[in-house]
């Protein structure tokens, strides 16, 4: 087997969800890719490795110091929701119904996996709103066991702040899911937090 | 949205089976890594795209003019094994079972998608055996309408060659395959090649 080939399926292996098959199948597109292509992706990777930033006040990714939601003058900055990882600030402006601001944890307290809460940046978040003008804080975290741990933590932080709102997304069956296939959990909640129709 | 993250999702989702969910991830895992392995990674992808060669003889992806399969002296080069592509001769080379030397066509005719016989590599697998030297050809083809097509062509060229014995991988039941979900052509194959149990 050609080493460079083989050199190129133990790389992309080495990333999550690609086993040696995939790799394989991938080095085999590059091949049939245009030279100009392939070094426009490398290259393209690498910047991004080399020269992205996270936004000193949300800690988003970011091309500057400040991301473009944060230092964008339209968006409610009275409002942070709270997110874990960068593509749950993707996810949320997708559906274009959010105008606050975003503060990224960059994970959620796991001591099985050595993760505490000052591994996250909960500290840039409670400087945030001790600087003022914050009303409400929306705490969109996963319903993972870490994930509400994460949750309980972050509401006993933010209590010493009188005046602001802490809210939590609402839980409950999603849009497309079949009763029969949800799980017993989400279907209490679902449940417990039933709403009267108008 | 960063632009340099926009740029690595664009990228990475043009390739196959990843959409831009997968980038995503892919370029959350990149960040994560260390700046030398990602280095590493797209170093070893541009190197191939710009260094793989195709074997003369046989069409293979080599470093050399040469595969090194083509180069073995220990191998049996009576017997050409033809394949579709070079993924296939990494799954018979897997099995450790077969010796002989490979022929890589290139794809397999396909009116639709506009390749004719002369966009693959059958003159050179003609020119081969006309050198001499070659007692089997094996056709390892895969049993698509486009694969019994080459097939059949295959057959009728190789008609000229006397004494070169031409034959067919066996099709049947894969090993773990359950019948229950074997499909019907499959299973009417494996009754008619049924062999007598010694």
């Amino acid at each position: 087997m050609s080493q460079l080939l083989k050199d190129v399926v133990g790389e992309l292996s080495k990333l999550p969800g690609i086993g040696r098959r995939t790799a394989l199948r991938l080095a085999i597109h590059i091949l049939k890719m245009e030279p100009e292509s392939v070094g426009d992706m490398t290259r393209s990777i690498d910047r991004f490795r080399n020269e992205v930033k996270y936004c000193t006040i949300c800690n988003n990714l970011s091309d500057e110091d400040v991301c473009p939601i944060c230092a964008d003058r339209e968006r409610d900055h009275s409002t942070i929701c709270v997110v874990e990882q960068v593509a749950d600030v993707l996810s949320i402006e997708n559906t274009h119904q959010y105008c606050g601001l975003y503060h990224v944890l960059g994970g959620v307290i796991s001591p099985m996996q050595g993760i505490s809460p000052s591994d996250l940046k909960i500290d840039l978040l409670l400087d945030r709103i001790a600087g003022g003008g914050v009303r409400e804080v929306i705490l969109a975290i996963s319903t993972s066991v870490e994930g509400e741990t994460t949750l309980f933590y972050l509401m006993n932080r933010l209590r010493q702040f009188e005046g602001v709102k802490v809210t939590s997304i609402a839980r409950g069956i999603g849009f497309g899911d079949e009763l029969e296939y949800v799980d017993e959990l989400t279907i209490t909640h679902a449940l417990r937090n039933r709403r009267e129709i108008e």
